[in-house]
């Protein structure tokens, strides 16, 4: 029952983040933000619900930077670039809005903010960002998801 | 002679940082920031010179990982937290100051900001801010840094 209740409240459990994912392994998923504050702007996270960094086992911990490496791999492939941002906050007190551990991966390009800093504060200016079914920011049309998930799913078999 | 090159050049590779250095197993330390934007405000860093996360061997990104979770457990404990910031900037696009790979932890407290996002436009105040050797913001003291390093490095040995 209780991951009958947590599909129904947590996002990142819910059916539809399998239509926006386009990697996985064997514990993490690969997903692209349908409210992304730049191209490329995905998320990474445990299939399971897990609150916490430190709520993973170490070798799922091991496998979660591994994963992750591959993901940014893909992103900069995709997007054409070199860069990018790499955080979790973790607690309500350092600004996480859904409590399901989720890495942000933003690939980066030169002048694609006025500043490069300026990611953060795009980010936090809804705390519900996260929320694949977020009514708070420009969401993608179910036609740019779908095609660039399939894109980014290319890019993903292609890396083996 | 690179490696005498990067002594003078990169604060993460001068000598300096021994005594800023409060817990380190084979490839990694954890860092104590000589200008913290809050208290806690650590670097976990490769030994080595290494710019790029994707340049770490798989083994050594895994230890990263590892290693960044026990520094996050010393932190929460040493400041009393539950909640942290865990960012990577990789690439000038993405507002990294100092070439040589680092992860920002911040432990973070309710209202230790007006906003939980409010801490990262702090860090970008100074792009000079990850510079043990900065003068662009208030630096703690000798006696105070001196302080804090003790404490911590007492806290990584209870952790084991």
């Amino acid at each position: 029952m209780q991951e009958k209740s947590l599909q129904t409240t947590c996002p990142f459990c819910s059916p539809a983040i399998e239509s926006a994912t386009f990697g996985a392994d064997e514990h993490f998923r690969a997903v692209y933000n349908l409210a992304p504050i730049l191209p490329g702007h995905s998320l990474v996270l445990p299939k399971r619900h897990v609150e916490s960094l430190l709520h993973l086992s170490d070798s799922e911990a091991a496998e979660m930077m591994l994963f992750a490496r591959k993901v940014v791999q893909v992103l900069l492939k995709a997007f054409h670039g070199r860069a990018f941002d790499w955080t979790i906050q973790e607690g309500v007190e350092a600004g996480q809005s859904i409590p399901h551990l989720h890495l942000h991966l933003i690939p980066r390009q030169a002048a694609d903010l006025p500043a490069p800093g300026d990611w953060y504060p795009v980010l936090m200016d809804s705390l519900t960002i996260d929320a694949i079914d977020s009514q708070q920011r420009p969401r993608l049309s179910r036609e740019e998801m779908d095609r660039i998930v399939a894109h980014l799913r290319e890019v993903w078999e292609e890396k083996g």
